[in-house]
């Protein structure tokens, strides 16, 4: 008998019909003789018409009401699912957040999972009963209802399969896995059927956007191997699983894309000490994050600055470096929008060289100019015109060995 | 400085709009100096649609996930109060049921309080906030989430009024006060400036569906004198309260109508000792509710035997009652669902006789048929034909110098 966490997206819960495919899931592995915990998302759109009825009341919501707002779409779900099980004719019962001793800090909207209690997890295990958590939600040190953001579900599911020692952590969402890359954009991309929590980790921030980020720190963090993978059929989908040796031997196993930031640079700017931390800084004053910083060394005591920001706050970054460039006496300064990261990931670069040069023969055969370069221990990231973002995707696909056999 | 507690029902929370006018309501309030604890109902409607949403799922929902599904529509209106108040500039916060403490026993659905602990609530105040709290709901001493069935935030404001000691509990709906009777069916009706809370109790159980019955109870036993009013006008409302020497003098305060009860009657029973619990207990076994018995001794040895039910259970209850009366030799079970109990209530009886005998009277004049009478300490009432219904209330009316002075 095994302890068996099962986690259901939005669209696997998005109407009573589906919610009835979940409910067979979730029967077929509890007649397999094991424990099951369901934590479920709300049905897809809720939390966005949520928001939306709060944007009528004021646009900008006290975050602390917003989350007991939020909150009702796990709770909707995850009654609907017990109450489907229980007419089903099998033991089941719901669990909210705070039910569940989902503790966290008091980070209304992007709180962080301090600890599970999951005492009520277990006794109803205990009892026979399938449980079904609402995932997303918990609450902080006062009983104040909290929310994990955006894809907060998948957190929700490995902190609790942590908590109660699950024996797996499976992941249902609407892609049966984890590609080599985006199958939308390269016909090759092939699904993984491992895959280490770090390159996941890389991959899923650099825009691989299947797990939510921390979901795949805190497996790492208590070893919960993840299986990712569809509701919508029976194949297996990835494990995300800690490195093997096995793993390392593959140098690359993905390409991403990210077209969701822009380029600022600043020219000649004089090359004095704390230069950059006077650019940069009144960037993060307004709440900016930087992704890449690159500096060039110039002749002349000058030097180019390039740093990249969300699409979203392009524009209050320029204005904010056009009037620092007028202040420390740089020349002009540049921004462009249309760019792409494009990386490769793999923990075998760790022990393979020659991957960065690999990767840059391939892109200039093609002609693709990169402007930017930045790397990890596991990733290399090229920032190219956004024009090229298909064609390095799938250049590079081909030269890290990582199309389909069969074509 | 008082401390107030205010109610609004599903109409006056119906869409954006209506939060928006509570909230002027509520901050009306606030800044008369007063501490301001509102309780909110789910918005009109949102209720029956997460009762339809269940039944999609099956036709009989698990009690426990039925209490959790309908939980979500007062947070939903709790937390857009609350987030409303914030965004006009005023300090505020929304409590669900369990964050009130608000305990109650384990009867799903129809959970009656146990006591309030009201502690969050008191120290909210205490910093000057708003309270906003999700009516309807509490939880058991498990920690499960609980409801208190139709009309339940009346009784939620009413014990959290009595919890903290408020100075006042008003409860906004969408008419203007109590009525000597419906408006609807007779014009005449006046508005009551003041009713004792027994007046209250028979006139709500006998159809005037305008608090729910055992927030009167409560208010009652805790003293807490509620102020029913309209929330679209600013008219003053009817008081709730405990009974004076000035409502003595009223004999009769009201005229109520009941047309949801049907009248079984078996004839020519053997009148047996124990006949009676013959006839009734499998009724009563089948969870029907028998509101009026009346036993009339007949000739030799036999009885007639009538009683009422609710309508929706009539066709069971003549079928459960045609096999009795072949077990038992009645001679036939008649059935008659086009009857209507009209009933005056008063406190003003209890030192005053007649009453009876000019209610019959007025009712001959109008060659109205009386088929089953019954009585309490404060209330007489008459079963008649249902086509009769509006001319009996009229009558009444008239005859008790209940109709509007300037008509």
């Amino acid at each position: 008998m095994s302890v068996i966490v099962q986690k259901y997206g939005g669209t696997s819960v998005a109407d009573v019909d589906r919610i009835r495919n979940v409910a067979n899931r979730v029967i077929k592995t509890y007649n397999g003789g094991n424990d099951v915990v369901v934590i479920l998302s709300a049905m897809s759109g809720v939390t966005d018409s949520l928001i939306g009825l709060a944007h009528q009341v004021t646009e900008d919501p006290d975050r602390r009401e917003m989350d007991v707002l939020l909150a009702t779409g796990e709770q909707t779900t995850a009654s609907l699912l017990a109450m489907m099980l229980v007419s089903m004719g099998y033991p089941a019962a719901s669990l909210l957040g705070y039910q569940a001793e989902v503790l966290t800090d008091d980070a209304f909207g992007r709180a962080r999972i301090k600890e599970i209690g999951a005492n009520r997890i277990k006794s109803f295990l205990g009892e026979n009963k399938i449980v079904v958590v609402a995932g997303f939600q918990g609450c902080d040190e006062e009983g104040n209802i909290t929310t994990l953001g955006r894809g907060g579900s998948d957190t929700s599911a490995v902190a609790i399969a942590a908590a109660i020692k699950a024996d797996s952590c499976e992941i249902y969402t609407d892609v049966n896995g984890i590609y080599t890359t985006d199958p939308n954009i390269c016909k090759k991309a092939r699904k993984l059927d491992q895959i280490s929590y770090d390159e996941m980790l890389e991959m899923a921030s650099l825009g691989a956007k299947v797990l939510q980020i921390r979901s795949v720190e805190f497996a790492k963090k208590y070893n919960v191997p993840i299986h990712l993978r569809s509701s919508f059929t029976e194949e297996e989908g990835t494990m995300v699983v800690e490195e093997t040796a096995d793993m390392e031997r593959v140098v690359v196993s993905g390409v991403t894309y990210n077209k969701n930031e822009a380029r600022i640079t600043l020219k000649k700017v004089p090359d004095q000490p704390g230069i950059a931390a006077k650019i940069l800084t009144p960037i993060a004053d307004a709440g900016i994050l930087v992704d890449m910083i690159i500096q060039n060394i110039r002749a002349g005591g000058q030097t180019d600055l390039t740093f990249t920001v969300p699409k979203l706050d392009f524009k209050k970054a320029l204005k904010i470096e056009e009037e620092i460039a007028r202040k420390i006496g740089a020349e002009e300064v540049l921004g462009d929008e249309h760019i792409a990261k494009i990386s490769v990931t793999g923990i075998g670069m760790k022990s393979h060289s020659g991957v960065a040069t690999k990767m840059f023969a391939a892109l200039a055969a093609e002609n693709i100019n990169i402007m930017l370069i930045s790397t990890s221990e596991i990733r290399i990231s090229c920032v190219v015109e956004e024009k090229y973002t298909e064609l390095a995707v799938q250049t590079l696909h081909t030269a890290f060995g990582l199309d389909k056999e069969n074509e």
